[in-house]
């Protein structure tokens, strides 16, 4: 079965309908995905941007609400602007690294997402990372002592290391097996259908 | 019949397949589109940026070239990376303007973008401009002397205010009657969608 890596980073808009719409849209395609949560922070920093080019660029940012608001509509996912945005996404990924691990991490990933786009909750808070692990049958206090240890943590930095040395600047990004990128949520079905080429 | 602005630069790349794209597309729509060239220079200069952010951040510009080859390939559209980048798009978007207030106008926008992504050709080059316009059925030396002329000078000036007062940051964008912007040729599909809803 071909394979897609999906990098998305929580913090960013455009990963939010990706993450949401890569599972079905794999399995008819016939695509093995790997979601890959990674920091696009350093590599902000390493272009020189202190915060999201959102927030840099005010007028590209008040597009990017407004485009993002239309297009949940039309995918029929509810859709709140994160207060505050970006948000750090830290601990969300460390999180994640653990779920992935096991069988738990896709569903723990959407539930973030809907958690920050939906519900106005801060997915920096330990709190809400308990609320979202407990209906997924795993210990919270357990998953969140391992998502602060120090493997996870250097995991963590390898993969946005590895994200980086893939020529990954934005998220959503894919990459195929033989090292296409695409970028962009609206390059998804573009990524499935050159992963099956 | 509902209209859509059509707004690119010649130097875009994006609006390369946008502009190939747009009049078939926005035929089986329903939709009148009017083309509506203008200068990205003053809206990237009031960023802050000197020249494309595809040169300014080298790493996002290497994804870009990789993406917009693909593109072509998939639209059956030649693809040639024009040298230099960004080529010069004033006296062409000047000519166009002329030509846009005849009938010969997209015609011309067209043979631009194809002298510039498909023949290698300079575009900001009046010998580029006169073979361009030759097929035309137009006489080259006096459409070039009315693109020189002021009142066009002054309309180009216009329109690019004018696309900044919509809130364009990026090329191509699309701007339908009641006011939705759309940025990017992946918009242009949304965008006819927006204009006869």
């Amino acid at each position: 079965m071909p394979t897609l890596d999906f990098w998305f980073d929580f913090a960013s808009t455009y990963s939010y309908p990706a993450a949401m719409r890569i599972a079905p849209l794999a399995a008819t395609a016939g695509v093995a995905v790997r979601f890959r949560p990674f920091l696009l922070g350093p590599i902000f920093k390493a272009q020189g941007w202190g915060t999201s080019p959102f927030n840099l660029y005010p007028t590209k940012g008040r597009y990017m609400w407004r485009d993002l608001e239309r297009l949940c509509a039309e995918l029929d996912l509810p859709f709140r602007r994160p207060e505050p945005f970006p948000q750090p996404s830290l601990l969300a990924a460390r999180v994640a690294l653990v779920g992935l691990a096991a069988d738990w991490g896709e569903k723990f990933c959407r539930a973030v997402f809907l958690a920050e786009f939906d519900e106005g909750g801060r997915i920096d808070d330990s709190a809400t990372m308990a609320r979202l692990l407990a209906p997924l049958g795993v210990d919270p206090a357990e998953v969140l002592a391992s998502a602060q240890s120090e493997p996870i943590k250097a995991r963590l930095r390898e993969e946005t290391q590895a994200a980086q040395a893939h020529g990954i600047f934005g998220a959503p990004s894919f990459v195929t097996a033989d090292g296409e990128l695409f970028w962009g949520n609206d390059r998804l079905e573009h990524a499935l259908a050159w992963a099956v080429r």
